[in-house]
């Protein structure tokens, strides 16, 4: 049987070879064209998404509301590609350049990437985003989204497809999944050589199957098990805002904060406060015993307490005796995602700084703030909880490998 | 059955965390120590060293010498070892900062990767070598070097372990493996979660098995099908001292040039003296219609052969037309590695250089430059020919990874 993946990967290595060649101004017209798309073929997209709505009526009430589209979500789409045209362009950039005793001088400059898979679910924004920032990166991209949304998928790579003809770059830059066939995806994690790149967004099932089956380097969101650390020198109103922030602003998100870390000697007068702020927002709590010994009414916690990613209106509380202790409760059950620390003592705030593994660590602000927008990347295209390539946000330059130009003078080597 | 790595690598994990957190008087301090240790044990190492040749007396002569240790190898190593600690530190660099408007502050530091799997074959250098690149790093090791070497390997280590224990470190931030079973290297490429990177060094047998069976991230190199593209504005002395040395400097290296392209405008006039002082060297070649119908003589090349890595003496020669079809047939054939081009035209030059995928592109110098003491690396792990984290030379630098710090003042997210 031939490999499915063939003849889309080679379509898509080809266009790639010339995306990464193709200047700024082709690329955001392209963008700019795909926009206008959007716009102009909403009916058409609103229309292939009622038929994907109405092909699932079983859907849970979430599920159903990140498959569904509107008017607004559709100018929201072609803003989102019209922002990414107004940044800069990663491709090209000069990353370090020196000069050898021998003349030689050696430039590290920024290179696109090639061709990159994406495996997501059902947010039909996810494709337009994805396509977006993959081709203003210089790369190709091979989506691949959930079966419930493929209509509302391929209405709106119509739109992108018209952006790439507008702007005389090739379709197959951006190309969708030939067949919503699990076999596909499979294929797809085993084409090493073919696909430079596998980013997963979408459930903890998705991403640990990816990142299990994958033969072809995945960037990923693992977990974000994430720590709020109150150190006995914080300031006591800032712990409370940051902390509501980082725990309720949204709960659902991948930067909430998860799990308080509060030191012995701030617990008795602050703990009580923290627990009645959050307490009012419908937060509920699991604490340790030395939390309960202050508030003997919070339920207690159990070892995968601390070990679980709540994603909801609780939080898991932990006693402890400074810095050291809590960076070690963070390296036993942390997923090395965003922790923070707040204190007003700026020696205590770096150590706990240096002494993290995490992607993201934060002196006196919400974990909350992990996020491409808010790093100033101008779009993500997701969060990764690995150690190679890039951590954290991922936007444009983390979209982008490297490579050396050496320019000599007719240099040999002894 | 248990994990045979679970020991080892958690050992690792914890000397990894406090390995990353070391100043660089202390890491520096192993590295002396370690070096004063393996001149203080010469006489052990060589005689496990010549343990080791008894036990195989049928290697062949290359391989032999390969794991041949003699009192100036032994130094070498001690050298090495001196050099790697005069290096600045990588980890703790600051690799960017930037003010967001709301006045977080965010830094991008450099950071220790964490545990780095090692596995090579039976030069009893890379043991050293290995342990002291990734001690400096700040990232804790375990070595797997070929059964031939092993008691020269352990012999090694022992002084790495000395160098360790005389600065305080972790003896568990450099360790061999524990047994000689071919199963082992299986259980380190499947330890996803456990070591953060592996980096193979052997010959293609030994990369292409990692590459293949890893759950782990690969750092490696692959091949090097490297061309030197002379292109009709060349000079000819220029152009004939690059090529021998990119040919013949040594035609064993990764570096080394495997295929000459050059302009057909050129060709009459250049390719018989190109060819003259290759052969003075005892280069054969392969060449194309093209090159024949100037060179009769020469053999003719099979499309196998633009695709093969000689590694030897051998030659593959093609005629173009111009940068574009030099750049076509780098694509088709090439490992993306390494590729020159002579001429005397900039513009031509920087077309060249912008249209290769390849990790180090050279302008009028010799692909044998790609090195990392030639890069000004003062040592390299290895090269890596994949996309993802680090491409062409891996030196300290390239055996981290970052974080991010954020510095606020009390901020939440909107």
């Amino acid at each position: 049987m031939t490999n499915p993946i063939l003849p889309v990967a080679q379509a898509a290595r080809a266009a790639a070879a010339r995306l990464a060649r193709a200047d700024r101004p082709s690329k955001d017209a392209a963008l700019g064209a795909a926009a206008a798309s959007l716009r102009a073929r909403r009916e058409e997209i609103l229309a292939a998404n009622a038929a994907d709505l109405a092909a699932a009526p079983d859907l849970s009430g979430a599920f159903r509301d990140r498959l569904t589209l509107n008017a607004a979500r559709v100018e929201a789409m072609a803003q989102g590609l019209e922002e990414i045209a107004a940044l800069p362009d990663p491709a090209g950039r000069v990353l370090a350049e020196w000069t050898r005793p021998n003349g030689l001088v050696i430039r590290r400059v920024a290179q696109p990437l090639g061709v990159i898979g994406m495996i997501y679910e059902s947010r039909p924004n996810v494709t337009a985003d994805a396509a977006g920032l993959c081709l203003k990166a210089g790369s190709a991209v091979l989506l691949r989204g959930g079966s419930e949304g493929a209509r509302s998928a391929a209405a709106i790579h119509v739109c992108i497809a018209d952006g790439l003809r507008a702007a005389g770059l090739p379709e197959a830059a951006v190309q969708m999944a030939p067949t919503q066939d699990r076999a596909f995806v499979g294929a797809m994690l085993g084409a090493a050589g073919l696909i430079d790149l596998i980013i997963p967004r979408g459930g903890k099932g998705l991403v640990t199957r990816v990142m299990q089956e994958a033969r072809v380097p995945v960037l990923a969101h693992a977990e974000g098990l994430n720590h709020t650390y109150v150190h006995a020198a914080a300031d006591h109103a800032m712990a409370r805002a940051v902390l509501v922030n980082a725990k309720m602003r949204r709960t659902g998100v991948c930067g909430a904060t998860e799990t308080l870390l509060i030191d012995a000697a701030i617990a008795p007068a602050l703990l009580p406060l923290l627990v009645q702020d959050l307490r009012a927002l419908g937060c509920d709590f699991r604490a340790d015993a030395r939390a309960r010994a202050i508030l003997p009414e919070l339920a207690p916690a159990t070892e995968d307490d601390f070990a679980t990613e709540w994603l909801d209106a609780m939080l898991s509380i932990a006693v402890v005796d400074g810095v050291e202790e809590a960076l070690a409760h963070i390296r036993r059950h942390g997923s090395e995602h965003t922790e923070a620390i707040i204190t007003g003592d700026a020696a205590v705030a770096q150590a706990f700084l240096d002494g993290l593994a995490s992607a993201v660590g934060l002196w006196n602000a919400s974990t909350q703030f992990c996020d491409g927008g808010e790093f100033g990347f101008g779009a993500e295209i997701g969060i990764a909880t690995g150690r190679m390539h890039a951590r954290g946000p991922v936007g444009l330059e983390q979209l982008c490998t490297y490579r050396y130009q050496v320019l000599g003078a007719g240099q040999t080597r002894p």
